[in-house]
This record gives C-alpha cells, structure tokens and sequence, in this order.
C-alpha cells in the first residue's frame, strides 16, 4: 500500500478519481448510513489527508482554497466524505492555531506519514464532558454529541469543561483507553458523517496534550478556526448544490416530458423550465464567486500568521461569513426546486433525488443563519466585526 | 362488524378519532411504504367512504366542503391515507359526472350500503393502456402508471385510448379477471398511497361500463372532475403543512435551545424564530382561506348540477386553482422552513421530520403549479377561465 | 346642498360615483399634494361621513365590514382620500371606545347631523404635546406630527402627555383657538393626507372633553381601537394593490409589445408576463380574503361591545394582523412588480404609474411589519394573544 | 479649459472627486429632470470621456473592468451620469467593432483629443426611421425613441432601417443638419439620461458614415457590443443599490428610533433592521462579485478582439446575462427595502429617498429580465449559449 503524500497540483486528479468511486456507491450507503470504511481508507491511502500540511513537514502545502476546491468537488457526488476530509484538515489547523510549535509540528509531521485520519469530540455548546484533575493526572468523563468523524479515526480534538466551566480543548490519540464511539448518528442527512456520540469514561489526558498555548480563539489568528470550520461547510453546501443540479439537469434532459398545455416539443424548451433553471444556476454562480472570495480572504489572513489583527481576521470572517448564508440559501432551493423541473416521476426511491435535501436541510442547521445575517447586519450597518466565538 | 354510514355531523368526530388512530403509526408506515391495509378497512368500517353520497342512495350527503376538512384532517397525520380518502370520493363523483343515472345511482347505493372502496387506474397522459373491440366484447391491455388506491380498492376507474386515440373511462368492479394491481410504488413520498402500476391482461369492459354519456368534461357540470381533483390534492398539501406547524411547534418548545447569542432565555422568545412561526403561520392561514373559499366554490357549482354554466364553473375553477397554487407554495415553505425554527438535533431519523417534506415535495407534483399561475395570469390579464381539462 | 345620510344598502354605490370622480383627478393631485379640499367636501356632501353611525342617532348603521369595502375601493383611485375616511371612522369609533355614553353619542349625532369630518392629532409615540393644568383648565402645548386629516377637519382627536407621563386623550372642536394645521406634509406618497404637523398654542382642553372614562385601551372592547386603525391601513394596502394591477392590467393590454424573443404574437400571451399576473392576482386574492376574514371578526367583536373578553379581543386582532401583513407584503410586491409586465415605455411621468410604490411604500411605514409577524409567530408558537398597544 | 486626458491610474480619483461634486444636486436635479448640460461638461473637461481609448490614439487605455468601475461610484449618486458616461464608452466600442479601422482611429483620435461625448440614437426596436437612397446621397427619415445622451452630444450613433427591412447603423456629427433633439423625457426615474426622442428630417447620412464593415453583430467579437451595454447596465444596477445602502445606513444611525416593543435602546441593535441589513449586504455583495467577474470575462474577451470565437463571446456574455440578472434584482430589492431600516419618517420629500427605487425600476426595464433568465437557463441545462442580439 502506498501513502505518498500528493502534492498540490495532481490533488484536484486524485481527487476527482475518488470522487468518481465514491459517486458510484452513494445513494446505497445514503440509505445504508453508518460509516464509510472502505471510502475513508481509500482518503487515507490516496495521501490527500496531507493536502494542507505544509510541505516541511511532509504534506502536499495546500492553501485552504485548494483543500475547499475539493470539498466542494467530493460533497457533489457525497456530502458526508465531504465533511469529514474537510473537518479533518480544521482539526489538523485547529492544533496549529491553539498549540505550541512542538504540537502541531509533530501532529503535522505524523499525520503526514502514516495518513492519519483526525476526527471531531470538540463541542462547545456541548458541556456533558468534564474534565477532572487527579494528582497529576486529567481526567474526562462523560458524554459528547455530534462527534463528526470521530469514529474510525486516528486522532482527535477533544473539549471538555473543567471544575471552573471553563471549555479546555485537547488532542489525544483516538485509541485511548475509556474512550467509546457510539454509531448513534441515525439522522435524515449526512447519514455517513457519523455525527453520533463519544462517551468518555475515565480517559486520561496528558498535560502535554491540552492546546492552551496560545489556546482557544486566543489571538486573530487563533480566532480563524471558526472561519475555516464555516467555510468548509459552505463549500459542502455548494457541493450538494452542484451535484443536484448536476442530476437535474440528466434527468430532465433524458426523462422529463414536455406538460400537455406547454406547446413545445420537449421539456428541455420549457419556458418555465429554462427560467428555473437560470435562477438555480444564477444563485449558485453567485454563491461559488463567494465562496471563491472567501477562500481567498482566508488564505491571505492564514499566510499573516501571527501578525494577523483584528481587522485582518474581521475581514476575512464577514467574506466566509457571506459565502456560508448564501450557500445555505441556494443548497436548500436548488434541493427543494429540481423536483419542479423533472416532475412528478423523479420521485422514485430508486433515483433518491432527495438525498440532496435531506443533506442540505441536515447540515444547514449547524449553525443558524439567522444570526449569520445579524452578524453581516452588524457589519454593513455599524461596521462592527464579527465577535469571534467558535461559529463566528 | 358495524358498517352503518355516518352522517354528516358526525363525520367530524368520527375523523378525528381515525386520524388519532393514524397518527400513531404513520411514522412507522412511512418507512414500511406499502398498502395501509388495516388503516384502509378502518376506513371502510368507519363510514366515511358514504360520507359524499346523497342521503337518499344511502350516504351522509356531506358537501365537498365537508369532504375535504376531512381530507385536511386526515393530512395532518398522514396524508398518503387523506390522498386515498379524497380520491375515492373523487372517482364517485366521476361516475356521477360522466355517467348515465343508471350507472352513479348504483354506484352510489352499492357503494354507501358496501362501503366500498373506490381505486384510480385513470391517467389521461398514460397512453399505455389500450383500448380494443372484440365483437361484442371491449378489451382492455396494457400498463398504466400513478393508479393510487387502486390495490385493495373494490371498484375501479378505469381509462384507455381506443384505436382513434380518443379516451375512454370505465367503471369496473376490481376484481374483474385480468387485472394486475403491482406493488411498486416506493417514491421518497407519499409512500402509503399505493400510487403504482396496473397491468390490465384482456380485462373484459362492459360497453355498460363505459362513462360515455355524458362523457368526460362534456359540460361545465362533468368538467367539474378536475376542480374536485384539484382542490382535493390542496387540501392534502394543506394538511401536510399543518402537520408539519404543529410537530415543529412541540418541538421548539419542548427540545429547541437558544442560540448562544440570541441574548433570550427561551427558544419561544427568539425574535427570528417568532418571525419564522408568524411568517409559516401566516402563509398556512392565507392558505386555509382559500382552499375554504374554493370548496364554498366548488359546492355552489355541484348544486347547480347540469344547469351549471361556463361562467360559474370557471368561477369554481379559479377559486380551486388559486388555492391550489397556494396550498402548493405554503406545504413546502413549511416544510423546509420547519427545520430553521427547530435546529441541528430535529433531524434524527427517530423524529422523521423529513416525512412533512417528502410527502409535499412528491405530492405537490401531480401537475406543474407553473401552469396553475399562468392560468390564473391568462383570468388576471385577459379575463379567460381555465379551459377544462384533466387538469385545470 | 343636500347632506342626507346614505343608507348601508346605497353606500356602495355612492362611493363608486365618488372612486369614479376622484379617479380623474388623482394623477394631478398627487402632484400637487396639498389638501384635497373639493374632495373632501364632496365626503361632506355623500352622507358617507356618517356611515359606521349607528342609525339610532341618525348614521347608516354600517358595520366596518362595509366601511372597509369602500375604504378599498377608494383606495384604488385615491389612497390618500381612502385613508382619510377610513381614519375618520376610526376617530369616531375613539370616541365611542374611549369615552362616556354622553360623549360618543353627542359626537354620533353631531357628525351625522352635520356630515362632520374628524381628523387626528393622536400620536403615542410623540411626546412633543404636553398637558397643563392651570386651575380648572387644563391647556396642550406643543408640536405633533402625523396629524393625517387635522387640517380642514371639524372634530379632531387629541392626545398629550401630562406631567406624570401619562397619555391623555380628548376630542374637541377643530377650530378652537391655539390650534395651528401646519401644511407642512410633503412626502414621497399618500400626498393628500394631509398627515403633517399640528401645533398647540396654549389650546384649552375641557375636563369633559377627555376620554378617560373608560378610557384608552381600558378593556377588551376600548383595545378594538388599534385593531380598527391596523385594519383601515389593510384595506387602504389592498385598494393600492387592485389599483395598480388594474392599471397595468390595462396598459399590458394595449400598450406591452410582445418581446423580441418571445415568440407570442402578442405580450398577453407571453409565459412570463401570464406568471406575473397569476402570481400577483394570487397574492391579491389571498390579501383580500385575509382581509374580508379580519373584517368579519372585528365585525363580531364589535357586537359584543362591553361583553368582549381578551380571547374574543384577542381573535379579532389576530386576524387583523394577518390581514395587515400580508396586505403590506402585496402592495409593495405588485406595486413594484407591475412595471415587469407594462415594460420601459410605463416609466412616462403621465402614465405615473409609480404612485402607486409611493403610496404603498409610504402607507405601509404606519408601523414595522415585522413587528406584527412576531406577534404572529407569538400565537402560532406560545399561542399568546397580541397585547393591546396603539398598533397591535 | 483643459482637457488633458487622465491617466488610468488616476482616473478613480478623478472621478470620485466628480462624483462627490455630482452628489451634492444630485436630489434637486433628479427633481429638475432635463439635460444636466454643467455636469455633462464637467465629465467633458475631466478627460474621463478618454478613459476607454487606447494609449495610442490618446486616451487612457482603460479596461472595460476599469471603465465600470467609474460608472458604478458615478451612480451612487446619480445614476444618470453614470449611464451617460457608460453609453459614451459604448457607442465608441460600437465605431471600433462595427466598423472599419479608419472609422474607429479617427473616432478614438478625435473624441480623445476633444473630448466629445457620444450620444445614443440607436434602437433596434424601433422602426421609426429609415433609411432612403436618394441618387448617392442616403437620407434618415423617422423619429426614435429612448435615445439616450443624444441631447447635447457631440457624436452620434444612429440606426435605421432600409427598404428592405434592414437594420443599418452609421456614425455621425450631432451637428447635422436636421437632426432634432426632443427634451421630451419625463419620466420617473433616470431623469436627467435625455433618453427622449430624435427627429430625422431628411439627414444627410453618407456612405463612409455606415458601419459596415464588418458591420453590426457581424463576428463573436462585434457580437461583443450587447454584452458590453449590458455590463454597463449592471454597474449602474448596482450603484443604485450601493447608493441607497449608503443613505438607508446613515438615515437608521441618526434618525431612526427604536420600535416601542423592541426591547433594544437603538434601532442599530434592533434584530429585525439588523437581519435585514445583512440580506442586503448580502445580495449586493454577490452582485458585486458577479459584476467583477464579467468585468473580467469582457476583457478578455475583448483582448482576443478578431480572434475572439463563439465559445469566448458566448463565456463572456453568460457572466454579463448572470451579473444583470442578480442586478437587476440586487437594485430593486435594496431601493424598496431600506424604508424598512429607516422607517416612516424616511418618507419625506426632501430626504428623497424614493429616488433609488425610481431609478433602478426605470433602468431595470431596457430589457426584461425573464429572458435574460431564460437565457441563462439555456445555458445550464442545455448548454446553449446566448445568441447574439442587441440584448443578448
């Protein structure tokens, strides 16, 4: 088996060949849900896990743009792979933005050369874990929800409330001792996510091990995390818009018949039709030129490392910021509307059209979009950043 | 086993009762798909299948007005069964609006003294059954797709293109030899209502049979099928998105929490979720207008009965067509919008909440809406009633 | 000059002949702005001025039902003049909400006797009016904006606030001294409401000119007051919606060439330009049955008089709401989108097709919508009635 | 005087101190209407009127991207100018791809060197004028309508058809004997475009004035012209709505009072003016997006120039279809919705803040946006691209 890191330029290939072979199985493992072994080792043994590690450290250097570009290209055809790699590569930034250089540069450094897979227990509205001090030793206990990719993996970003309520944040191997993953993500979307729960039964956590230094959201830079973690999400949300309209446009073209009072010869000529079809396009256009935008936002303010400000990371919040409403926005319509233009025998199980919804509205509900577009309100109308938090 | 017909006062009570009965297994149903057997003899058992027949043949004499608050009803909790219970008074009705008396007359008695349950095998764009003379003898062969209700049903309508191409309905008794009801309905959606093929293998039709006096849409009085069609499947969408209200309602305020910097004590006192409810609620009363308003409409149209003009079934169209157009916008507004005013842990698969969207995505596309509001621009504009088809 | 009082039968038409002859001068007077003098006396003159009067003391005995039909009515020719008469109804109904049985009966007789027009100098969100007491006189003092009708008004309806803060409301003669009408409205809409600035040079108020006995909002039935002002301003919204789509009805007809592309001989026959309408029509259907259900309610409500409890005040109110929001919501959207199915050649200053935005977007200002969406979204998810304010 | 051309560099400059100068009558002559003879002089002596012209022939060698970059700051504040000032850089684009190189040097040469403005009579809608041979002479005869900037031109660019119904466009001194200029535009918004009438009485139109070679839409590069007139229509969308943005954010800061049920001391903190502040930051942020992308697809597609084919032209004008269409929106959404941020008392005639929303519901209408919608549905299920056409 060969784990050779890709580098940056041949990623986007590989990529779209893993993509292609997810596509193929998609709909079976939608219903199926569960965890997708063979698809997550596939990801491991393709060397894109090390697609945003520095090349220093044995990675392909990727900027944030790059990893989101295929993101966006795997949530086309599985949204839930989707989520996962790019989660994975915000846990990896997370230990570089909250932990000491000798931290991340050894989680850089491992996950580079065995393909490390790293997953989510890190919950901050989420206080069912706690953490204990025993002599010398911390300990966690308890239980932990939406735990994305935490099952089946390698590492882990763990959080934990301690005797104060103050959120403390780790990153342990997942193969710790105590540590449970439930396969409890039973849900209507993103069904091979395994969002499920962690439980955390006397799991020992090294002092070495807590990333307080610099520590959470602690400086711009720091505070960029939420960034990369909303942007990954909107990229996934433009993901499923593509690949719905992408289905759509298949069928209408090959299934859809022309309605009896339409006065043209095939559905494809459909006044109405062609007009659904321009708006859908229109928002998702719209919607990739942000998302594109932000990327870029959050690249340059990424290469300022430490000496990013406050309005450097401000700026580069409000443009993931906009691209995260606007894909919401048009994963939810394009998902709910392609139905309109390939009528009422698209309804079948067997073409599962409504998967792309079922993904959209799940994933949609991270975080609510209505207090995105305060967040922008508060920008356009009182020029005041976005507060950092770990959704903003 | 009691089978005496309701009567129109009752109807009411003895609905909800039913619809209670529903509701406790429609989760359960919606994801075994298949016939609701049990459910559908509760129906026969309950009366209501009499619930439109005139009092002297035996029925309630309900209006449709009556009929539909049913269906509404029924929608709430399970809406492939309020299709079912709909459409069967429909294809009563299209004996008696196509037929000769000897035919709805005793369609009506047997009916009301049987409690039969009437099934759908007519789809004017399916041109997949033909229609042969054999002697004395017609014959019917083929296939024909979207025949809801028809499996389990104990009288059938029935259509087929003749050699010339013209259309011809039948009614038939379902277990005439020959007749094939295939189990393979299995949509994202509206999973109970059996909406599949049947294969007619030289199905004997008696020219006695045959609903040619009239004749289908021959007047405005038989042209008023496709208004009780319509208004039926409105009433449905309706429901739907009733149900969906009052399953997100609990919800929020039984599961929902604030959002971290929403600044309120409660989910209920989130000023973007109140706006949400008071836009959904809004959108679903303007709805329950119309559709009341078209069902007065359609009720003051059936009494005129044959003295029934152009004019007034146009204004019956209209009415039916407008709420149609509605009642299609809010189910699935609702049913997606739901989601936002309950948050990311509403989307287990335990609390099906998808079935809202699902049942309206696939219901609400029984026929273009975009072609409902051009109709309704052709009376806005140019002051043209809807020209009667299937359809409109 | 003949100032008999109409009867509720031949109100209607009585208002027509009125629409008719407001109509024909409309455009010009909305340039002008100013006071709709001759206008306003030929209200005078119709007898319609004592139309919501209870016959008994000598008035039409019409409910607001019919009251806000010609309301509507007028509003599709004359927006400004259809609020004036609607508000004069309103004030009227003050005193009768507000007042003592000697009071509100003097006020009915004298204005149906004497076809008096009432104008508003109410305004709770103005503080710049303040009550003195100087020995047994109580004095106003100070500027008040919003004041539609004062000017050319007979009775007007005052409010102020007293040294302790407390809100005080009288109604008095208009020409008592101290009392300047400043012609000071000069806005971009509803330019003939004469809805500017009154000023109160030391106008002496009489003890027995105050309404406080019940007082303002005191019970169930004297909180009718803002359902009967939220549902005037509907009906103006709605009358401004049917005019436009009236007027562009009219100019699609006879002026809209079809587009270059469309391939319809005729722009009446466009796809786009017949969705336009239907949806439009739709909307406007739906506002006007929102609209016709909210009168109904304040209709029984009203009956109920001292009888009202909070949940019958309650309903009504509701159903107010509903019937302002969404009347809001089809004002603008036809107003706005009118221009899309009359194209360039309708932007002419003489065709003035845009009063219609103008007054619609002025109007619908009164108070935020989305305010009353929340108060919807407080009964559709807590099922908590709007609590009586001046604007709910 | 001096008319020394800017430079591209300074060009931004220079025009945002015009700009600044154009703001501050920008309320009185929306007023006003008619020819805004001081500020057409002041872009005259700015040397703006240079900026699209190559180095070589005198100008300011600016890209198209840079050119709407002036048009849309000019229509924050007046979107007239802004309109005048694109169609000048148009109709000189026209000479240079319609015509022959000797016809656009000189063009370049002579509007560099003496700063003229083109004007506009070309409209191939209407067939009011034509063209007639006369022994060697062509003659213009007619009249034309929405003929922008011709009034006070000093070039202009005319169209008419021939005896055979063909459509011949030619290049011409606005000094020409009988050429007339109506002032016969009034209408509600773009009031001072002079987008009135052209008299032909018996013009003179000789052959080397003709356009013919290689003539009007004649290549993928010709074909370049509609998609240039449309991105200038866009960045005049979108100063509109920037514009109105700007005015709504210091209205709602300074003059707008927080809602008596609100529960928030300052309208900038209400929830609902915040939300939707942030929709409309929002959809102009797209817009903007899409409006730089097709800035950019133009200029490339422009450099190409003879070797540009149909992919290129049909790339090009697909991003200029996307960017009008979300402006064309963008401008009436925002025009009509900031009363909602800024309240009843926004309304005022002096503050003007109407004039948006009559200026981008005029502009919006050169051509409807449904077949622009239509046209970009083509392209995303049938990947057809716009033909080309004065509009497409």
């Amino acid at each position: 088996m060969s784990m050779k890191p890709v580098d940056a330029q041949s990623a986007l290939a590989t990529a779209a060949r893993l993509c292609a072979r997810f596509e193929e199985t998609a709909v079976e493992r939608d219903r199926a849900g569960g965890t997708a072994k063979a698809e997550r080792d596939a990801l491991r043994e393709s060397g894109l896990l090390a697609l945003s590690i520095p090349a220093e450290f044995g990675g392909a250097g990727a900027t944030f743009s790059e990893v989101f570009a295929i993101v966006r290209l795997f949530a086309r055809a599985d949204p839930s792979l989707a989520h996962l790699f790019g989660f994975h590569h915000l846990l990896l930034a997370t230990v570089r933005l909250f932990g000491r250089p000798a931290q991340w540069q050894q989680a850089y450094r491992e996950a580079a050369a065995q393909q490390l897979f790293w997953g989510n227990a890190l919950n901050p509205l989420d206080t069912g874990t706690r953490l204990f001090e025993e002599g010398d030793k911390l300990r966690l206990r308890g239980k932990k929800s939406f735990c994305s990719g935490a099952l089946d993996s390698d590492r882990l970003i763990v959080s934990a409330h301690d005797a104060n309520g103050k959120l403390l944040i780790g990153a342990i191997d997942s193969a710790r001792p105590g540590l449970v993953f439930n396969a409890d993500w039973d849900n209507i979307g993103q069904r091979q996510t395994d969002s499920g729960s962690v439980e955390f039964d006397d799991v020992v956590l090294l002092p070495s091990e807590l990333l307080i230094e610099p520590g959470p959201l602690s400086s711009p830079f720091a505070a960029l995390r939420p960034c990369i973690a909303q942007l990954s999400l909107a990229n996934v949300y433009l993901g499923i818009a593509e690949g719905a309209l992408g289905a759509a446009r298949e069928y209408t073209q090959t299934q859809r018949r022309p309605w009896l009072t339409s006065g043209v010869a095939s559905a494809s000529e459909d006044p109405y039709v062609l007009h659904h079809y321009g708006r859908m396009w229109l928002e998702l256009q719209a919607a990739r030129l942000l998302a594109d935008d932000a990327g870029q936002g959050l690249d340059a303010a990424w290469q300022q490392a430490e000496k990013l400000d406050d309005a450097g990371r401000g700026d580069a919040a409000l443009r993931v910021a906009a691209a995260k409403a606007q894909a919401t926005q048009v994963s939810l319509d394009v998902s709910v509307r392609i139905f309109d233009v390939m009528g009422a025998r698209s309804t079948t199980r067997r073409a599962a059209m409504d998967r792309f919804f079922r993904n959209a509205r799940t994933h949609t509900l991270h975080d609510p979009v209505d207090y995105k577009l305060k967040e922008l309100g508060d920008w356009a109308l009182n020029r005041k950043l976005p507060k950092p938090t770990f959704y903003s």
